[in-house]
């Protein structure tokens, strides 16, 4: 998707709509589900005028595209060079976000937005890959190709299926226990 | 909640009825979403009245209550008694059961839900609960305490990312090679 001219603006006016539509979109997304992120709701939240929005995001698509694109932007918790803690610390990572942003609702809602607009799975694999960048890269020192793949679907897997399944992420303690089993249990670990 | 007088009924007429109505009203569930899961709009789908459905259902509650119900019939693998093959079973299960059913996007509308109504809590609950208890058996034999928590919310949670976060379930091979982790990393284990 070509950029609009304005997607560069200067203009801060310009700037900070582009920036407090898709965070009240987003949080419209979270509190009200997928369908609720429509320009006449958004323009409420937001407090701009319908117009505006349709300026900016011409179609709904574009609309929720620049919701779920938020996702993306991850503050990832610091590495600090030794393999357990980071995974530890990545992990309780996840875990803090989806506690302060509900970020398992979004996830959800997601994947009801692309199940109506499959061309939205591209955004998915793109917070997807944004998302496990950090612990991929630590994952790097202990394991190899198809382990490397097993252990960032579990150590991820274990926080949105608490989250989602038992009603919270895991315990700092029981990430440590996953984590632990994990790196015992990586064939090829280098460590 | 106690059950209404015709949850036991021998009516052939009353049990189809019973049986039909949340079927309908987990497909739109799943393709719909949560929304969506309205006497009117699962009157529509499943063919009935809407009086008929008033009279089983009398609330929304009871109607989304019906629906998540579904989830707790679980179809689990069966268990052979060895360990590795059993968790690869129960883990490809819960795959198949997504590829087919949905059941990650159920999954994502239940949490919609239970956010507008924590009382629906106690479903999820049971969801979880069933899903888990023929893996949770399987695990007796392995790992013990934190480590058997641990090593359920992996095997799932790999699952459930995958779907979600890549697109799909695991591949089988990948399933294999999750299990193998974590079979190895089990500190406590009796095999």
């Amino acid at each position: 998707m070509a950029p609009r001219a304005d997607d560069r603006s200067t203009d801060p006016r310009v700037i900070r709509t582009r920036e407090d539509v898709p965070r009240a979109a987003f949080r419209i997304l979270v509190d009200e589900g997928a369908d609720a992120v429509t320009h006449s709701r958004v323009a409420q939240v937001a407090g701009y005028s319908k117009a505006t929005l349709y300026a900016h995001w011409p179609t709904r698509l574009d609309l929720v595209r620049a919701t779920l694109d938020l996702m993306t932007d991850i503050r990832h918790a610091q590495v600090v060079g030794e393999s357990r803690a980071d995974l530890i610390g990545q992990t309780i990572g996840f875990g803090a976000m989806i506690r302060e942003q509900k970020i398992d609702r979004a996830l959800g809602a997601m994947a009801a937005l692309i199940a109506a607009a499959p061309e939205l799975a591209e955004l998915r694999d793109r917070v997807a890959a944004e998302g496990e960048r950090v612990m991929r890269s630590v994952l790097d020192d202990v394991a190899d190709g198809d382990e490397r793949e097993a252990a960032a679907l579990m150590l991820n897997g274990a926080v949105l299926y608490a989250a989602m399944l038992h009603g919270s992420p895991p315990s700092d303690d029981m990430v440590a226990t996953i984590v632990d089993v994990v790196l015992r249990g990586l064939g090829t670990s280098r460590n």
